[in-house]
């Protein structure tokens, strides 16, 4: 066995994926030594309670309450607690004593990030960060490395395995989203608190990295418009199937050319996360159950792809091994870290100016004269219409039938479509606005 | 603008990729220095022919037919001549007078990646290659970098463009090969000359290279078990059809276990190309036309999938310059390049050790007793059967009917298969062996 020089590993957090990374690590010893050219040791596990009930055979000896004193003399710090603090704090120690760092905390990085990113570049140290995007698929060296000669146009990424699995079993089996839910919590596939999938804060944080490196842009995470799925119900599905789409919870992340307030280059971006139609035969719509995968569309390399398990310990605790192994080789290797790369410095608009083609759905009164006051009021708002589609659906309490009306849009700017749906609302021949969906992917 | 360091880059080659990426670094230059943190200088740019026509508004004064001096001061030189001399010859100059390297030439680094990896390994440069295994799809860094902690289990990939876009056309439209080639030669898709894509030589050298990286282990081009797709006709892709299968060149690179010869752990890995079957519902399956993917299965980290173009000047040049920048921002950072993880060591084993389902496909005397006699040479050969359809094909010579039977097999070993089929043929009930295909994906 080849005598590698030797690196001190700290690992702060034993949940699902700090245990895997452990576990790993001891597992594989010295196949990643003569992979990293150094010897990975495990030198603690930072963790609340010592004693705290633990599904793993790691030495009781390795496990410590105090962060701080392991951090100290570490090369490599793994950051698996996520939140906020202490996580924030921990980094910064590492990163100012001479560590390169490695972290999944999504939630950390499109909060902090900038702060981070400074800090480390400050000393030359490295920031690893492959988990926090899309679990074990790697994205983040694509995007940073490989296509960092071209020019992204659009991301399009599944990037929440919960909601994905939500939305396919209401689609393949026809269950309301109530019951898919709490199937999903049981089989530990959702959250007790389903919040941070269901609402789109996970993905939004995951957007916010993306969008980052795709555009080379310092995105905030409250520039990232934010819809969530507990509004999508059966019937929505239905009639999104029959039209020959699918609702996939989308984390699109948008080059626009043409911006008025975008500078010299008239460019900016768009960053926004909602449950959008894309067409049956998009690569997209075949991701299923609580897979990721991410769509990117570039100037010049054209589509790709990424597919993949979005989350899960073990898989994510691939992620970060990679990432251990990368610092390790740097280390070795030395020379100052290579910082994030920001300086387009492209303005993010709102919601608002996104461009993108609708499909509403409404209930109107079967009466003559109703269709063209609706297209009276799309047309003065801007709205061009692509596809109609008129059922009758039944007696109203007027005594006169209603009619649902699905309208499929050419492209149009949100702020129109959004102003005129409020004007149909209130037009009087309008009962009922049933849904406005984005479609994506064309 | 800031003021950034600059570097020398020289460009080897100006064919198809090549002009894109010297037309891309003029065009986005000031976009990729914020990038890089360095001024990308394109230094010139060596031909064979300073006065060939070009289709191109590059300046004549970059062009030079002198590679040696234009490669002495260069910080970065990027070669896209192909083939293996003079590239090797000046990659190797270019390594030691002190530059990091670029390279999509799959060739040289087939049969001379360990020179090349060494002389940069001497001196502490880097050798990047991204467009050497999958045109425009990121793979070298998710191999390399991302899947470092992780074990790769098993790598099928379509990496080769013409050959799929010629069986894609045979499955969905019913042609024969000849007459899709002729198709594609017509398009561009094909060379004049279509042996190295049409008998599988191309993917070869990327499955060597795959293979390479996934199983830290230096992997011999003539280690690369190799079949093309020229013995593949209408009818078997039509039967492929009739089972739920549809035939694609693959590249499959695969740890295996227990074997006997391999050393203290017991693992070694096959690496071959070649037609097979894959269930239509295998995501590879759904690779169209001219596109690549490639399907990784590791220990932790599951199933991933990446997709995207294979080839094509723009596309990749797009994966070349993202190598560019890298080696902009790692001259920057200072260190030494990080070198090729080998020091697995694994065995290549032959084609014959390989375990793997197959569809034999056999024309039969339709007399009693055939299908005894055919069953017992299998079950001799320790060739266990999954599934057999007979169908009767018509009357034989000898006035009795023909009979056609598919047999699909539980998992065998290649050497006990290719030695049943023999028998099978020498039995005197099998009037043709029609077809013998591996069954890969499962």
């Amino acid at each position: 066995m080849t005598d590698y020089r030797r690196l001190r590993v700290a690992l702060l957090g034993a949940g699902v994926v700090g245990s895997q990374v452990a576990a790993l690590l001891r597992q594989h010893g010295p196949e990643l030594a003569d992979r990293a050219g150094a010897t990975l040791e495990l030198a603690g596990i930072a963790v609340r309670d010592v004693d705290a009930p633990r599904n793993t055979d790691l030495p009781h000896e390795l496990f410590t309450t105090d962060a701080e004193s392991l951090i100290v003399g570490a090369d490599i710090v793994i950051e698996l607690i996520g939140g906020i603090e202490p996580a924030r704090g921990y980094l910064l120690q590492a990163i100012n004593s001479g560590a390169d760092v490695v972290t999944a905390n999504k939630a950390l990085l499109a909060t902090h990030g900038p702060e981070i990113f400074d800090a480390a570049d400050q000393v030359g140290a490295q920031v690893y960060y492959e988990a926090a995007a899309a679990g074990a698929i790697p994205i983040i060296r694509p995007l940073r490395d490989s296509l960092a000669g071209d020019r992204v146009q659009r991301i399009m990424g599944i990037v929440n395995g919960t909601t994905n699995y939500i939305l396919d079993r209401m689609d393949t089996e026809g269950v309301e989203f109530a019951d898919v839910l709490a199937e999903a919590q049981a089989l530990g596939y959702a959250e007790s608190d389903p919040t941070a999938d269901v609402e789109g804060y996970d993905a939004a944080q995951k957007a916010a990295i993306l969008a980052s490196l795709a555009f080379h842009t310092t995105v905030p995470l409250d520039a990232v418009h934010r819809e969530g799925i507990t509004g999508i119900d059966k019937a929505m599905i239905d009639a999104a199937r029959h039209a020959g789409y699918v609702i996939k919870l989308l984390a699109v992340c948008e080059r626009l050319t043409g911006q008025q307030d975008a500078g010299a280059s008239g460019e900016a971006i768009s960053v926004r996360v909602y449950p959008a139609l894309i067409s049956r035969t998009h690569p997209l719509a075949s991701v299923h159950g609580a897979n990721n995968a991410v769509f990117v569309q570039a100037e010049a390399a054209g589509n790709l792809m990424f597919y993949g398990a979005g989350a899960g310990g073990v898989q994510t605790a691939s992620a970060v091994l990679g990432d251990v192994v990368s610092a390790a080789r740097r280390h070795i290797a030395g020379g100052i870290g290579v910082g994030e790369s920001t300086r387009a410095n492209l303005p993010v608009v709102e919601i608002g100016r996104v461009v993108t083609r609708y499909q509403v759905t409404l209930e109107v009164a079967d009466q003559p004269g109703v269709l063209a006051t609706v297209a009276g009021i799309l047309s003065e708002g801007r709205v061009s219409i692509a596809t109609l589609e008129q059922t009758v659906i039944g007696e109203s309490e007027a005594g006169s039938g209603s009619a649902r009306l699905v309208l499929g849009t050419h492209k149009a700017l949100e702020q129109d479509l959004s102003e005129t749906v409020e004007r149909l609302a209130e037009s009087g021949v309008v009962e009922r606005v049933v849904s406005v969906l984005r479609v994506e992917g064309d």
